[in-house]
């Protein structure tokens, strides 16, 4: 008997080879010898201010509206929070989306509300008809390479998003986390960009681009919004972890975000290469999948017959495990799906755990 | 005319010289050089293990029981609101008590009780009347050099407390940021070591002992609460930044974490002496004053009839702060008192500073 190496599909985390940990020592100690007393000691809520300032310049907006989390969640948190104290308990989420907010939300008591979406991402018709039906607290979307479904909202779409966020007077959290980790092609303009800022809220994070452990994420809002979230942080932990806000801005400021960032697509984007031709050569018919072109996730849907999350038990004993489709919706969804999560494990390992998953898949779904 | 530089006996930080900026610098560097790829990526909610374990040692418990979080004060976010979850809505403080967790028990609609303090810190009949009266969530105390009164609750009421706790079976949640930085005197045993860590949790951090830039704060609790906080943790930040954990541990793990305390003790405790003797020398008859062995701050009586927002207003201008009495009472009090801190000021600002006090008070108090 041969015990098999388990194979991640269900991690959606960098690999080790993605973080610059060499380049972030030296930049750990640079901050503490020649910032030290500033990084060690109580600062301001909203976090370090030259990275701020940077992040503020990036989307054209004054630093007073760029507001720094330990993580982005911890920034959802804050936001949920407060959109939803004197909002409607309504919240629009994309179906299927990320389940760390779907989790927060049920404990705010939000009537979460999933909308439909294919493979050009958010359907404009399904969010229409939600804003028809009644007043939202905000739409929780992730346009660009989401998490789980790997899917990117068209350009056409984006416009439409817009138009409608506009025409409601609804408010929009664009969680951007993957964007800027992009394998291929031209990236769309954000929703931000192209509603100005006003509705939309930007967040994102430098989990994807520099390291997670950091947690270093912000959110980008209106000045008031920002001010009363500030309001937040500074009450539930005085002020967040400069040290590590201060490793990103050293990292940023010696140039070096741009060249890491470019080997973490290199190195991810031979991961999605591997996965996209395992699952050509593996898979059976019937089963479909999204083509990325950035980003951590692929989403597979298995035919109707198969059952994900029985799957995922035949799976987890073959040596390999994703998160079932069903995880990301609130309430129903996802039973034939499978978010598939290429960052964490190696070209080989990819090949290596589709063909399993190959294997597995046709006695899954009985004709 | 000569511009005045504030002297700051409201600002409840440790001075600069406390730091230990270069010590730190070279443990950052090693922490991510040996340890770069588990401090770098997503890990535990409840934080960097090795420094758990220590953690857990000192106090004589499973490690499990120990949760790590991004500064005390979100601990106290997360216990709070588990606490008041399922308990009745009553939390009884110290009045005065820290200002920042009446803020947060405001926030979560807690009924917050203040219980009557004298010099030996904690009433106990206040207490027990106060149990008699009604069921509460927990008790909320700092017994060690306590923020913002700089009293200490003696052994004797210690006891009394305990034994009132388990005749109750009532929570408490003893905060001990500052025990550690004794400059005299003997330690009085801890809640927790008294009771044995059943109904006491204990909070405490390293912002006092090394740094509050790092924000490493935590909480030592019965098992079941730790899981509950944890998923709190794992649900609002996924992890805590482990790697100001990884460096609070390199630090303790190179046998720093001693010899820093005692070289912080040796400047705080000549700040203490130098404010003590400078109210001796500039007070009018009237006014009094607690004598901390530790900790940064004292409390100030002023005589009935000074108005201690009136005073702060005239300190301000004539170049001295402090925090008035009355900010740290939930609902009325402390109109007469003041908090010094003398934790962030040198001695010869403590003196100058006192002396600008003790010229204004005379007036503030018409006889």
């Amino acid at each position: 008997l041969v015990a098999l190496e388990t194979i991640s599909f269900a991690r959606g985390v960098p690999a080790p080879e993605c973080l610059p940990v060499e380049l972030l020592a030296d930049c750990a100690r640079a901050v503490l010898e020649v910032d030290g007393a500033r990084t060690l000691s109580y600062g301001p809520a909203a976090g370090y201010a030259p990275l701020r300032e940077w992040i503020a310049e990036r989307h054209g907006v004054d630093s007073g509206r760029v507001l720094l989390t330990n993580g982005s969640l911890q920034g959802f948190v804050f936001l949920a929070g407060r959109l939803l104290e004197d909002g409607p308990p309504r919240v629009l989420v994309e179906g299927p989306t990320y389940d760390r907010p779907l989790k927060i939300l049920a404990g705010l008591g939000a009537d979460v509300v999933p909308l439909p979406m294919d493979d050009e991402g958010l359907d404009p018709d399904g969010l229409s008809a939600a804003l028809a039906a009644g007043p939202a607290a905000f739409l929780y979307t992730i346009p660009t390479f989401q998490n789980p479904s790997g899917r990117t909202l068209s350009t056409e779409r984006r416009r439409r998003l817009v138009q409608l966020t506009l025409e409601h007077s609804l408010r929009v959290l664009e969680d951007d986390p993957y964007g800027l980790v992009r394998f291929e092609g031209d990236p769309p303009p954000s929703l931000f960009e192209l509603e100005g800022g006003d509705r939309v809220i930007y967040s994102s994070s430098f989990s994807k681009t520099i390291a997670p452990g950091l947690r270093v994420g912000y959110l980008v809002l209106p000045e008031r919004l920002a001010a009363d979230l500030e309001e937040r942080a500074q009450s539930t932990y005085i002020t967040p972890v400069l040290l590590s806000q201060a490793i990103v801005w050293e990292f940023v400021r010696r140039g070096q975000f741009e060249p890491n960032l470019q080997r973490i697509c290199a190195l991810l984007g031979a991961r999605r290469d591997a996965m996209l031709t395992a699952l050509e050569r593996s898979l059976p018919p019937g089963a479909s999948w999204s083509r990325p072109e950035g980003g951590y996730f692929l989403w597979l849907e298995c035919s109707d017959g198969v059952d994900a999350a029985r799957l995922l038990e035949q799976a987890t004993e073959a040596g390999v495990t994703f998160v079932k489709g069903a995880d990301f919706f609130p309430r129903g969804g996802g039973e034939h799906s499978a978010r598939l999560a290429y960052s964490f494990v190696s070209p080989g390992e990819i090949e290596e755990g589709v063909a399993r998953l190959g294997e597995l898949l046709p006695a899954a779904a009985p004709v």
